[in-house]
């Protein structure tokens, strides 16, 4: 028997520390190479492609997200979960949610992992869905007591400090620049569409951990090397993929490759985190394949719990 | 809201009439360019592969069909169906009804294009779920008077037989050598997984039509080049997809390639037909991608007929 999640109930079973949670463990999986991601594989269909990402937990389960790249107004994604000795479909999750908190989870696991253990406040650029899972999940993993926002409308920073006031329970400020959002923060979050650089590296202050977002979009290059220059500490969840993009993500270029490292073996204690306080520490998060199926995995496991 | 369909409603609402019509309807438009079919695209996930054959109607759906070459069980496969318009996954379909019904009734667009009009005799190699939607959909194409079959097995024939009898309702018989099961046959059907020949094309006779099915297991080469060497007519449903295996299918290989003619083509009456009632054509099935998304369109129609 499958089991369909739409986004409302995949809302309501995974919950932030939860997400971070299983994030920690696929981060660590992968690592390990119990969890396999190859790159992904995709159609052309005039127009736009049909992409896949897949994923397979030795011995445990196996299957794949697919989403396109037509650009619809109402496009959903499709995550599957097959059962790894049968061959069976357990579920299906038709729709964002999914795909969203677990790039949110994974973001959080770097900020659980590179951020000060006092880390407090948090400076988002960006007011959208990726901006806001982001958010969600690192006041899973810190007790922020303030967030500042800003993004090119007025409105849409405004509604975004507002559902951070609301859904998390965090003061939170909309402000008119970039500079003035990221400024004196322990945590900055980068989730913008902008193809040009949003931010001055010269505005983050010693100690900064900051999370970068959808590295994915051609041409989407919201931060310059200033940042990676400025980072004591460079980090991505999937070397590979980041390696595999054509042309490659900015950090997996010559002369930050050398100096990448897998969160995974961070995690692991295979790779340095933060060394002091006042390392700058940078994360690009490219989406380690096979992350969406374990976050499903996970949801069939608690939605079984809520239901029993 | 998308729509989840299983095996048992699949097959509770596609019959073999509007299944052939929907695969007549599919290869037209692939034909004319109105169905984007891509060569499959595929991910390895160690000890097997995620596969994904996709396909896009011009301006009115994409989607694909997934499967794996783990080998479990109860490997199910999945076909997605997305509103070309908003991007919405109007429907998912989960097990291997829709996937064996699309294959069975490619073939009955062949025997119904290729065999003879007045074809009333019907032999089966094989007697697997391959083997059944094959005879399942010829028999909706032509009035059958009797089924000849053979596989290794007796039990498995005698069973086919039965169920032959008992579905279908035209009389049938279980035979003990493949030459039996063929011979003064209007019709063949070869649907094994045999890597050697089952068939000698001696024992075919003239103005016989024949549908193969399945060249896409490696090693599977039920028959040998004496069967093209007899066929007059020779055609498959996508002659792209044959010569982008590796290696190319029998048939899409020299000398044979440059004979072998694209079923929508002769759908279309742009490529040669049968000539004469003693003319032996071959149809090699490869399963034009997107064929898989057309039907699950086509259910979704059907299924709201029903439900309305």
């Amino acid at each position: 028997m499958t089991l369909l999640f739409t986004d409302r109930e995949v809302a309501a079973v995974l919950d932030a520390p939860g997400t971070v949670d299983a994030m920690r463990a696929a981060l660590l999986a992968a690592y390990e190479g119990r969890l396999v991601a190859p790159p992904r594989a995709s159609a052309p269909l005039g127009g736009g492609r049909m992409v896949l990402t897949a994923g397979h937990l030795t011995g445990e389960w196996y299957g794949f997200r697919s989403y396109d790249t037509f650009g619809h107004p109402e496009a959903e994604q499709l995550v599957v979960l097959h059962d790894g000795r049968t061959g069976a479909v357990r579920a299906v999750a038709v729709g964002e949610e999914l795909g969203s908190r677990r790039t949110g989870g994974l973001g959080g696991v770097a900020a659980d992992v590179l951020a000060r253990p006092d880390a407090t406040t948090l400076g988002v650029i960006g007011a959208g869905g990726q901006a806001w899972s982001q958010v969600w999940a690192v006041a899973a993993v810190r007790s922020l007591r303030e967030v500042t926002v800003h993004c090119r409308t007025p409105a849409g920073r405004e509604r975004f400090a507002a559902r951070v006031r609301a859904e998390l329970g965090v003061p939170a400020r909309a402000v008119s620049t970039a500079a003035e959002a990221v400024r004196d923060r322990d945590v900055v979050v980068l989730a913008t569409t902008s193809a040009t650089p949003v931010l001055d590296a010269r505005d983050v202050a010693p100690g900064t951990h900051v999370n970068t977002v959808g590295f994915k979009q051609h041409g989407r290059t919201e931060f310059g090397t200033d940042l990676l220059d400025a980072a004591d500490v460079l980090v991505t969840d999937s070397p590979t993929q980041a390696a595999a993009y054509d042309p490659p993500m900015l950090a997996a270029r010559p002369p930050y490759a050398g100096r990448l490292a897998d969160l995974g073996a961070v995690l692991a204690g295979a790779a340095a985190g933060r060394a002091s306080r006042d390392d700058v520490s940078v994360f690009c998060s490219v989406g380690l394949s096979g992350t969406e199926v374990f976050l499903l995995d996970r949801l069939v496991r608690l939605a079984a719990t809520v239901v029993a």
